[in-house]
């Protein structure tokens, strides 16, 4: 189906590159070999930690407010409200300076309601608000709408496009709009939840952007490698298809969640297997979105400021914000299960973000 | 620039006066221009404990409710929320008595939601909302809403403008009003936010008004510096800057935010560089807000009740609150930060206030 050759000799050098995962410094052929055959096991496990440690940024004095990292959420309608929040208030708890989101009216005062934290702004419409109107009032409602975003457009670090958005078309086809509008301004967008229904319909809107972040979960990735790869999910390369998948969509960044977290960018894959929690309430994602916003942006703030002598493998930001992300949560999803047990919410687990990070790379 | 000779005679007189920042009793001529030379060094560091030792009240049985300040914040709009709820909560958590906000209707039942320890008050209207009616119509809707904040005025000892206060139009011609007649009624008023976007663009709003005190950030600082004194921030001379800016806006007091924060009524100016927290999440500029209301409340009560015999210096309530919020601040920021690291929000230092307040004049 693809040609993985090249893509596997890069992964080679990578393997030999990384440092990270142990000493791969004087890797034979043979062992090579071994280790792309062991693309499905263990020996593509990222070292979360360093890349931890290495993308968080230290905190100091000179510092000002929105050099942490300024991320958006686009999602909540009228059905959907916890999505967003945990998404945006992740974020922040992680620790990014401000954390918006972009939603319809209605979902707008419950979502303020969570936290005083967040800033939110009831800018989308559904359907139903716009029923009455003819099709110019509507496309005048959508280029109001995007100019609302645009405004701030250019400040944000990320977006996250997705969490509790719904699959209104009218709203659909504008969030299409905004991740355009993203993509010209080179903003990374990270797609989760009802932002993957609508690129998986849509997959141009994100193909050949290395800056886009797609977290399926198994279903959503089974909708994906359907339309995308014209095949079912393969669990026994699981590896090879992800990276196959990304590569194909022209570069874009797979998290695809499940018992271990695989992750690719076309170019590379790796794992995450930390163990998380046993618990399956309904938000976790929310949170994964929420964090790979912040360590993508933090990844990629100090690639920019180390101007190539960026000495950590991989080199991509998004593959660090998907490993960085993808680890946190996990182990936060554990310290709040040893707390919680079975009573475990998505809430408890966010409460634990902080700490997760703390123990990894301490504040002071 | 400026002639800053009777400013530095006076200023050298309160630094001998001061007595709080070390024994500068017996200063001679050559030291007193050391201590002008080093303005913007630490010489004019403020003793925010011995001030927040003498403005807070002893609390005793005898008292009444309202005796311990009552405030009141104008802000919240459809857009923002959590920045006036922040204001007005942080009032109630250092010790006022009552704490009031005026925002929009949309903006109301949010804030309310956050605490029902708030007097929210939803009569503040955006553009849109009045946008159907005539000039007739809308000077009607303006006087109701001044009416309305008018039966309130003079029970206020301070009003807070402009915490999420946004930049509609309409709603800031309405405020401009309720700025003049807090003037008219003596009522000080500490702006910061989107009142200080209004105040740059209509300086006679305040020009001239002593119970005025801005709160700006570095990029609220820069406008007011371009605006009132047609130069560009300096950094080098920053004391003087803020100073001079301060005695041209006839007397009102700046507190300019920063590493330090440097204070300046255009007679003295003094700094507050206790260490707070690298943490740099929005918010915690209505934190300081709300807190320096408190504070000048005080500090005018006390200094109204001792008629005369104040022996605290500097002897302007506005500096005192001024230096006592951002003092106070600082030092809940340090303890949220030591207990909560890179996920301190703004919430979590006000969780502080009490106990930073507390640590330097115990309640009993």
């Amino acid at each position: 189906m693809l040609a993985l050759s090249a893509v596997l000799r890069r992964q080679q050098f990578l393997i030999r590159a990384l440092g990270v995962g142990g000493s791969h410094g004087g890797i034979s052929h043979h062992r090579t070999m071994q280790a792309v055959k062991c693309m499905s096991g263990t020996s593509l496990e990222a070292d979360a930690d360093s890349i931890l440690r290495a993308i968080t940024p230290t905190l100091d004095r000179s510092r000002h407010k929105g050099q942490a990292g300024k991320v958006a959420v686009v999602g909540g309608c009228r059905e959907y409200t916890g999505a967003p929040y945990f998404a945006a208030i992740s974020a922040l708890k992680i620790g990014a300076d401000l954390s918006h989101v972009f939603c319809t009216k209605d979902a707008a005062p419950v979502i303020k309601s969570y936290s005083p934290e967040l800033i939110v702004h009831p800018v989308l419409e559904e359907s139903y608000s716009v029923s009455d109107l003819g099709d110019e009032d509507r496309r005048q409602i959508t280029s109001e709408i995007l100019a609302e975003v645009d405004k701030w457009m250019e400040r944000f670090d990320c977006m996250v496009i997705g969490p509790g958005l719904g699959r209104d078309p009218f709203l659909l086809e504008c969030v299409s709009k905004i991740m355009k509008h993203a993509r010209e301004s080179n903003v990374p967008i990270v797609i989760d939840g009802d932002g993957l229904f609508l690129v998986t319909n849509s997959i141009d809107l994100i193909s050949g952007y290395p800056l886009a972040v797609l977290t399926p979960n198994v279903n959503e990735y089974k909708r994906l490698v359907q339309k995308v790869l014209s095949s079912d999910i393969d669990d026994q390369d699981a590896h090879e298809q992800v990276l196959s998948l990304a590569k194909r969509i022209g570069g874009v960044t797979i998290l695809r969640k499940g018992k271990s977290d695989i992750i690719s960018d076309g170019e590379i894959v790796q794992s995450v297997s930390i163990y998380g929690s046993p618990r399956r309430c309904g938000g976790q994602g929310d949170i994964l979105s929420g964090s790979v916003a912040v360590f993508l942006s933090w990844a990629r703030q100090l690639i920019s400021a180390t101007e190539g002598n960026f000495t950590i493998s991989p080199t991509n930001p998004t593959m660090l914000g998907c490993i960085a992300g993808s680890a946190l949560l996990r182990k936060a999803a554990s310290l709040a299960f040893e707390n919680k047990k079975r009573s475990t919410l998505t809430t408890d687990i966010i409460e634990y973000l902080g700490r997760s990070l703390e123990d990894i790379c301490p504040a002071s």
